[in-house]
C-alpha cells in the first residue's frame, strides 16, 4: 500500500470534456456495429422475440438527439415518434448529425447543470450527470445485444475495447 | 434556452461517492441477472459460437477484483487464472465478496488517482477514471448479451433501468 492521502468522496472524477470523449468514443463503436450489418438484417433480424437492432439504434437516437437539448435547454420534446429512417444510409446520416448535436451543445451545457436535478422527458428525475450516463449504459446495453445478432449471422462484430 | 454561465469543460462531472453507486448500482443489475439463469444454462448456454454467460461473469469478477486493488495500491495482479466457481451459489458468493472489496477499498483510492495514468494489469494505459470506467462499460456490454441469452430461452430478464 502506498503512502499517500486518500481521495475525498466529493472529489472529482472526471472533466465535462473527458466524458464527452466517453460518450463520443462509444457512439463511434455503435455506429461501425451498425456499419457491420447487412442491410436486410438491420432492419429483420431478431433473437427471442426482441426488436432488431434497427429499433435498438432508433431508440438511442430519440433519446440521444432530443436528450442532449434538453439537458442544455430543459426543454424536453417528446421521446419517440419520429419517422424513421429506412436504409442504414439513412440511419448513419441521422447518427452523424446527432454526433455534431451533441459536440455543439456540449460546450452550452449550462454551470452546474451536470449535478443539478431535471425531469428528463417530463418524467425521468435525475441529476444532469445521472441522466447522460443512461443514455451511454443504455447505447453500451444494447450494442451488446447487436454484437449476439452479428455472432448469430457469422459476422464478426468490431473489436470492444476500440473506441477510435 | 436558458440564460446561464456555460460549464467550463475543466469542470466536475460526478463525484468519488456517485461514481461508485453507478458501479455497485450496475453490479446490482448483474446480480440479478445471474439470479435470473437457470443453473445448467448459467454455465453451457450460448450463441453464436460466444461463451456462457458464466465465463463473462467469471470474466468481470477477475477484472472487477484485482482491477479495483490495482487502483488503490498500483499492484495488479494477474488477470485472470483462478479457479472458477462451478454453481451459480459460488458465483453469487464470490460476487458478493467483491462487491464488499470494492466498497472498503474505495475509500482508500489515493487522492489524484482517477485523473493519474496507471498501467493497468501491466498492458491498459490509462487514468484511472478511463479503468474503471471500462470495467463497467465491460460488464454492462456482456450483461446486454446475457439479456439475450434469456430471452432466447424465454425467460424475462429484470429491468434495465433497475438498480436497487
Amino acid at each position: 500500500m502506498e503512502n499517500k492521502t486518500m481521495t475525498a468522496q466529493t472529489t472529482t472524477v472526471m472533466t465535462a470534456a473527458e466524458f464527452l470523449e466517453q460518450w463520443q468514443g462509444h457512439r463511434r463503436l455503435t455506429r461501425k456495429t451498425i456499419e457491420a450489418f447487412p442491410e436486410k438484417e438491420f432492419f429483420n433480424f431478431s433473437i427471442g422475440g426482441m426488436r432488431p437492432f434497427s429499433e435498438l439504434v432508433n431508440e438511442m437516437m430519440e433519446m440521444c438527439g432530443p436528450g442532449i437539448y434538453g439537458i442544455v435547454t430543459n426543454e424536453w420534446k417528446t421521446f419517440g415518434g419520429q419517422a424513421k429512417s429506412t436504409t442504414k444510409e439513412e440511419v448513419l446520416k441521422q447518427w452523424d448529425e446527432i454526433t455534431r448535436q451533441i459536440n455543439d451543445l456540449w460546450e452550452q451545457i449550462p454551470e452546474g447543470r451536470f449535478q443539478e436535478v431535471q425531469m428528463a422527458f417530463g418524467q425521468y428525475e435525475n441529476p444532469g450527470f445521472k441522466t447522460i450516463l443512461y443514455f451511454i449504459d443504455n447505447e453500451i446495453h444494447h450494442r451488446g445485444q447487436a454484437f449476439v445478432y452479428l455472432r448469430a449471422l457469422g459476422i464478426q462484430p468490431p473489436m470492444f475495447w476500440d473506441r477510435s
